[in-house]
């Protein structure tokens, strides 16, 4: 059956998904890199985000091959998508993946600013206006029978939470503390929305939390 | 050099290290002990704790062995030692531990009202009226060169984690979901605090973040 999932959203011990002052020089925040240093050298990361051959293997790799199994669609924050605030000046901006987004299927990115849909190498981005659940819809839609993944940020995530959207949910708990930031699930009461089950799966620079309903 | 220490200390992945509703019943909160299921398994808490042979291996057992190492004194909140509220209607109670408690030295229980010191199998139990700092330095001269352990709760852990006094803390992450209870670190900047080394160790039924400054 379809479903709605997260997949590798790394937070840090303290419990953020982004560093504090996140601006065009630091999309993720103050340190916020650091929550992903267990996602990037990893075989799968290598390959899909950056094309290049070579990377780590192991638990740490395997969760970053799985997050990518079965995926029909995806929805984006702005945030993920681009540096860009408000109007779109022109639309130069393709995003952060340079010729080959990691995608390949219909990624649909949240925004209050209108911009026509463009495809890029297997990739077709969709610029949503009219709000998260009108992009569930279309996401559920283009997936088919495949699943919807919400890639972040902490705030979209937070949003489909609440909604009681989100049907599975691995998150990546980085060996960080951050002190401030952009908190992922305080004051959200996981429990009340029916997540009942989590898995703990050890990798060599994270650890794995799977929760589902 | 002496250290501050907090070992072994459970927080759920939303963040919090007791349960809902404590009560005399449910000391932990609801759900609460199943923060400590990678805990009470363990061949050394089997032992100390329980007076009882047997018990699992492994990393999880590693860090209860560890967190036992070094301590001269110990702090707990008043909770911790017992579920007894206001004032003292006896001597009767003499903690959760049965006729052996696990500590082997002078044990500094915070409170706001008066009892007198008893020794019980090698641990010695005081009662500290005049607040955290007081305690702490009951609890340093007491244990000498070796380690001050603070054995929690979490807001007995805040006070002293805002005082700045904390020189190291093993938090063990569990996989378990609360919703809502008492947390441990919201709106603590352990940045600010100085933390900046985080080890995660990879546990059977938890993952073991080594926090020091």
């Amino acid at each position: 059956m379809s479903k709605v999932r997260v997949n590798c959203f790394s937070i840090s011990l303290d419990g953020y998904g982004a560093g504090p002052k996140q601006s065009l020089e630091n999309p993720l925040g103050e340190r916020g890199p650091e929550l992903h240093n267990w996602f990037f050298p990893t075989r799968t990361v290598q390959k899909k985000v950056f094309s290049q051959e070579g990377g780590e293997t192991g638990v740490d790799n395997d969760m970053a091959e799985r997050s990518f199994e079965n995926v029909g669609a995806w929805i984006l924050g702005r945030n993920m998508f681009g540096p860009v605030r408000g109007d779109w000046p022109d639309e130069s901006w393709k995003g952060w993946w340079g010729d080959v987004p990691p995608y390949g299927c219909d990624v649909f990115v949240l925004t209050h600013y209108p911009r026509k849909s463009f495809a890029l190498a297997g990739t077709t981005f969709h610029f949503i206006t009219d709000g998260p659940l009108a992009a569930m819809e279309k996401a559920k839609a283009s997936a088919k029978d495949k699943d919807v993944r919400i890639g972040g940020g902490a705030s979209t995530i937070r949003q489909y939470l609440q909604a009681g959207l989100i049907d599975e949910m691995h998150l990546a708990v980085s060996p960080v503390i951050l002190g401030k930031g952009e908190p992922l699930l305080q004051g959200i009461d996981l429990s009340a929305l029916g997540f009942n089950s989590v898995k703990l799966f050890a990798g060599e620079a994270a650890s794995h939390f799977w929760l589902s309903r």
